[in-house]
């Protein structure tokens, strides 16, 4: 696990190596996480169709599946992608967006999790808990008002999905089913522009394909990063709405040194 | 129908039930649509997916049908959702965007129309021309000059449709058969950013989802929100251009207040 | 060609004639692009179903096919709408987004190539360079460093394609298998935006859009009023990152005055 006085030194690497991170991710986030990847210093694509995700994502520094808007076509075409990563050696980070809310969704996140070997799974405590067959309130895509232990939840889900599990809300929490950790940086901010979770997803996937093998280490980098440049942006648009701040973090991923993350990064061990 | 007096209270409704408004709408417009509800104070989700859009719609406050992007298999579940909803209770909401620009999109707006309850229809003229088979010039999806008498048009269409049309243009007019109104809110710069009509839609189903029996106020009321909120924004990026008209715009509908909306208001009973 | 005293006269034709430019454009950038496009006065339309593209690629003034998120059923599409417009003498402008990154989207560059009649083809010396069969570096979507010659590929491509192309980087390259034009206008915060080149070809769509006999001149001039924008973008947003950059573009895309870049404008014949 990182130091506290270690943290900031991945996000050079992805700077320095800028991973090509393929996604496949929904409508509605496509273009912010392009951008906010591109912000950050690393190299998104987008793929989806089935002649072609095996070939890019064993190319790719890691694999992100987010079935925020998913079809019975891009699953059959995850799966593919999946698959090939995992015979490539490529990290395959997983987003169920909506887990819980219909019955599609609960079907295909447990599917994807069958057929394909995850290495991070991030959702927020409703999506988590309806991946490991919990019972916790959801509306729609967005995160329930948090009951109950997520500490206790994400090691959990961890143990029994043999996976990195991230549960993130107001604090975040990562376990690797051993270990767990409790991020509290970000801002409320976030949750007023779409796909900042998704985004999240993607940004840990640019980290893992820096450094494959600590991925506990590599997560809670990305969280830090990530959570510090929010409220980096916070601050430049403090007073403002959605819009400015939506700007502002994009401009905060693309300018937040890593002395930055350092400092500002606030990580318990659990 | 609304007082004067009352403009402005459904908006305090919207931001305290943050209703679920399930958007199926064109790809060029998710971003900046999940973005202005989530502005707003609803709880935007979008799902396309012919396995899941009728669970969707049926936990949904309001359901959006927009064809901006149309496809046949998308057509197919927009169906699907709509009777989901109407056997629900959960009102739709229809936008026909490009009705007119070619045969196929005058044919599934008529479809559409056919097959699912509509309870609030959202066009420029030429494109709610189209659909009650009358001949207004189109060119592409953007609204063409207006000739003739909207209002006139608005009732025609409301009393054939049998639902709550809403024409926009320079000046937006509501009727529902009987009754018409004119707004004259609003703002030029509102033509030079893309899908601020297709997200008027939506929003219109935001506070439809919160009134769900006075239809006609509910459309009113998120009509001159809307465009207060266009007007702040306008005021806020004056001199700039439709980038940081768009930034000012989400802004100012996470912060337009009602009682701003109540006084900026101008509405006119025809 | 377009004496340099000369160029900035097609942006205001743009402006004044509003093309209607049919985009069948990749997922990532729709909105994007339907945003510069509406910023610098044209029209946009995305329209994909096979059911609809042959009607509207009949009436746009220009087609844009971009392959940047293609899938067998689009490319399907993308050839009925190719040959619709070959037909009504609208100009096909080709964006071969990620050529070469993987076999599906090889075949498809050369399946376009083949079945459409193209009029201007835009890419990176990657893509371009995979187009005519040379082999050159490329990972993912994104341009890989340049070496070699990139005016020698220019004119060998447009001479084996007979068709205008323009190859973009830290300069741009336009040639039609004569002459050759270098463009040295431009900024690199563009690489930090995702779909500025996709954009690019759509904006070279509207140009050539209303002026469809001197190709040449009509992407030149695309080229000059796009860069010198970005030039104004970056001199606003100095100081900040991708995200006011793309605000502060999309404003000057709106605000670019003919004589800005007339006076702006690096074109030399090489």
């Amino acid at each position: 696990m990182t130091a506290q006085k270690e943290i900031g030194h991945l996000l050079s690497q992805v700077r320095q190596e800028k991973p090509l991170v393929h996604n496949m991710t929904n409508v509605v986030v496509t273009n912010f996480t392009a951008n906010g990847l591109l912000a950050l210093g690393a190299s998104p694509v987008m793929a989806y169709a089935k002649e072609e995700v095996a070939d890019m994502a064993k190319i790719a520094g890691a694999l992100v599946l987010n079935m925020g808007t998913l079809t019975s076509t891009e699953v059959e075409a995850m799966i593919i992608a999946g698959k090939a990563a995992n015979e490539a050696g490529v990290p395959v980070i997983f987003d169920p967006v909506g887990a819980g809310a219909t019955p599609f969704r609960t079907a295909t996140a447990r599917e994807l999790l069958n057929k394909v070997n995850i290495a991070v799974i991030r959702g927020n405590a409703a999506e988590i808990a309806n991946v490991v067959g919990e019972n916790w309130a959801i509306k729609g895509v967005d995160a329930a008002p948090e009951e109950g232990d997520v500490v206790t939840l994400a090691k959990m889900a961890a143990k029994q999905l043999k996976t990195v599990v991230v549960v993130t809300g107001v604090q975040d929490v990562v376990s690797d089913g051993d270990s767990a950790y409790i991020i509290t940086n970000g801002h409320s901010m976030l949750a007023n522009v779409t796909g900042t979770g998704c985004l999240l997803t993607s940004v840990i996937g640019a980290f893992v394909a820096v450094e494959k093998k600590r991925i506990v280490e590599a997560v809670l980098e990305a969280l830090c990063a990530y959570e510090v440049a929010a409220e980096l942006a916070a601050d430049k648009a403090a007073g403002e709405g959605p819009g400015s701040f939506q700007t502002a973090f994009l401009d905060a991923l693309h300018h937040v040194h890593p002395e930055q993350v350092k400092s500002g990064a606030r990580v318990e061990q659990q």
